[in-house]
């Protein structure tokens, strides 16, 4: 039988969106900002491709975070882009249920994050790192890897 | 004389915005999730391309609809996607007043959605549909036939 | 009548298309980058938003240009970007005859560019810097000066 | 036991990309002429985003297509959207070979298409238009009738 | 020593962002639309490309602006562009403090912009039309004068 | 005095890019295909966003590679995506000499690739990993460690 580790389904009010619009930040120095953030406790961070003044290619980070961090997420933002300003709004963040569990292949354990919308599995995915061990330690397409394990979790799920 | 059939310029309060980033889901199913979205009541569902944690290419699927579709989208989206959670806001839409007006051309009659400001047409669009059906029947250019119809409204736009 | 100032439909097969990859440039510099290179005679210049090593948001540098023009392309693109590398593949431009015409407007007249297909107009569009000088100066949308070149121009066509 | 209808992998060097770079095409447009472009024997038609002159966002247009179309696809360029020039360049398409098979489900039958290279299935995937008939008829996320046609499609070929 | 033009480091709390999504707009208009706005007094104006309905690629007008100034942007946008809506919503923007200071070079003087962070010079950029005009004159490659602009004003920062 | 670990500039003009068009792979394995594409002798890999048939969005993959190793890249990518074809076309590269050079800063020693253009520098970027692990260490954003770096190998060329 599965093991859980889970968060419940609920409805988080207060957290932002902070946002930065970028023409002359070499984007090198994208992805080490990315993991500045991520560290420093952001729930989620992306970058949206622009068109800014003058026709000038540019990128926007997002930052999604709660409220509480929005000081240390700005003094990041601040100190590794070349950003002369961050606009930021509320947000409401409506979070699945989440469980973890394991699931047996020919190639060992694989864990997959399921999650949970009123009491039904909505969605499940393979652990990517997993996987991705799995493909280069056996030789096999990832790819194969994916749809072995989702097979096996559904298999499982059915059997229960 | 043309005949109406208006709504009011007006300026709507209770709008929200859904977001949800997907970085592993088939694009395949995209338009199917828009369709069902669309048929639930969205007033407009649209993505954005983005680049997501560790470098991934990603898509923003975005939904604007009234406040009170809130549940029946977040359903949709959480059973159609793999995402695990969705964010919103708030947001207010300024629609403008819409006249369907009948323009006559050589090859029938085709349909003129008109844009109301302030009492003024500001934005008048021949319907994609019955253009493509014109054109492929009469075997004339797309671009043709909308430089027609829209040719023939502002005549008789003068002549009102 | 119309005067013509007309180069004639042609296919040229000596041109190429050079690219470069950019993840260290400041996208500030791409304008200056594009001026220099059409002013040293490129067809066209064009950008391309890619994503590159380590999901680095990029910028491909597109060049299309005369085979005879590459090493002047080249000088710019190695000392003007930061790039490393250039690749180039060999493409033919299938180019339409182009005919200058006067239109006359209550505004004053304005040129239309028209493109000549076997013989047929199949495109024509009225001069941008002329329409936005007479946008600002009579104070009416850009798009309404647009339709109303695009009008009088098919009329004047019909007429002949 | 499944019936094939199937094509052998091969190497077609008669291939050619047109490209057409588009900054002044109503974008409305776009879908109409990639239908045309595909009614005429397109093998591939897909639009890049790109950044032109001025910094305009603009469509490229590509047209993948064996080099035997190229005066029938021109004709439809030229004609269809507003471009003054095309470019294009020859190259060569290795293709997996194809073989559909059919799929029993608990919702019917659904036809996957599966690619053969050097005489093993590497690919698989059901089609789109059989699973979302089922996910409507059967009011069943998408997701789920394709996790669930190729688990059975896995099951079938690893009874052979 | 530097003389000082500067605003002081502060948060805007009634900061809107207006957005409208266009699918059938002439790309070459919306160089035109955005200056438009920025002359109107909009703090930013930005384009995200976007896939609309039926897959349509199009482009989403983002501006940043006072909200004191929603009803003449909206005027702009509904007269500029097509579209028949448009949304927005409040978001609080956090400006740095501004400095413009001299830098003095071999090809003359140079403006550079910085940016401070709680009393602590977090960014600097020199500006791009003076360094534009020296790359020109001195026919140095832009990047060079930038590098060159950056050294001497850390020096001089250095010495203070 | 430095050390030079270089390659001469050069011209190669037996490459090939790849071409792939993706609208079905799960968006998560991208990361994935990428490395085990450099792993096995790729010269570049980056990926382009597009609109695919139905207004589905894609990726395009797209590898640069040496024509010897031609095969060895479509069996990564025939195993690795879900495409069932691959395009490609011959390309030249225009390569830079390049230079490692060691420059020691307050943190310690960088290095630095110098990109050489007909016996002159005009490309030089310090090595990512480097300043990262530095900026990590001694608390300081990356774009000052960059900063530095470029400032002190400036001067080491100017005394030469």
């Amino acid at each position: 039988m599965a093991s859980f580790n889970h968060a419940e389904e609920h409805v988080d009010p207060d957290m932002i969106v902070l946002q930065a619009n970028l023409d002359d930040m070499n984007p090198e120095h994208s992805s080490y900002v990315m993991d500045r953030l991520f560290e420093a406790g952001a729930n989620d961070v992306y970058w949206i491709p622009i068109i800014m003044k003058k026709g000038r290619p540019g990128m926007m980070l997002n930052v999604l975070v709660s409220e509480t961090k929005l000081g240390q997420m700005e003094a990041i933002i601040f100190r590794e882009t070349t950003t002369l300003g961050i606009r930021y709004q509320k947000c409401t963040v409506h979070r699945l249920g989440r469980v973890m569990e394991q699931v047996e292949t020919i190639w060992g354990s694989v864990t997959v994050k399921a999650g949970i919308y009123e009491g039904e599995v909505v969605q499940f995915a393979p652990e990517f790192a997993d996987c991705e061990r799995i493909a280069r330690q056996a030789g096999v397409p990832l790819k194969q890897v994916y749809e072995e394990v989702r097979r096996k979790y559904a298999e499982q799920q059915g059997a229960q």
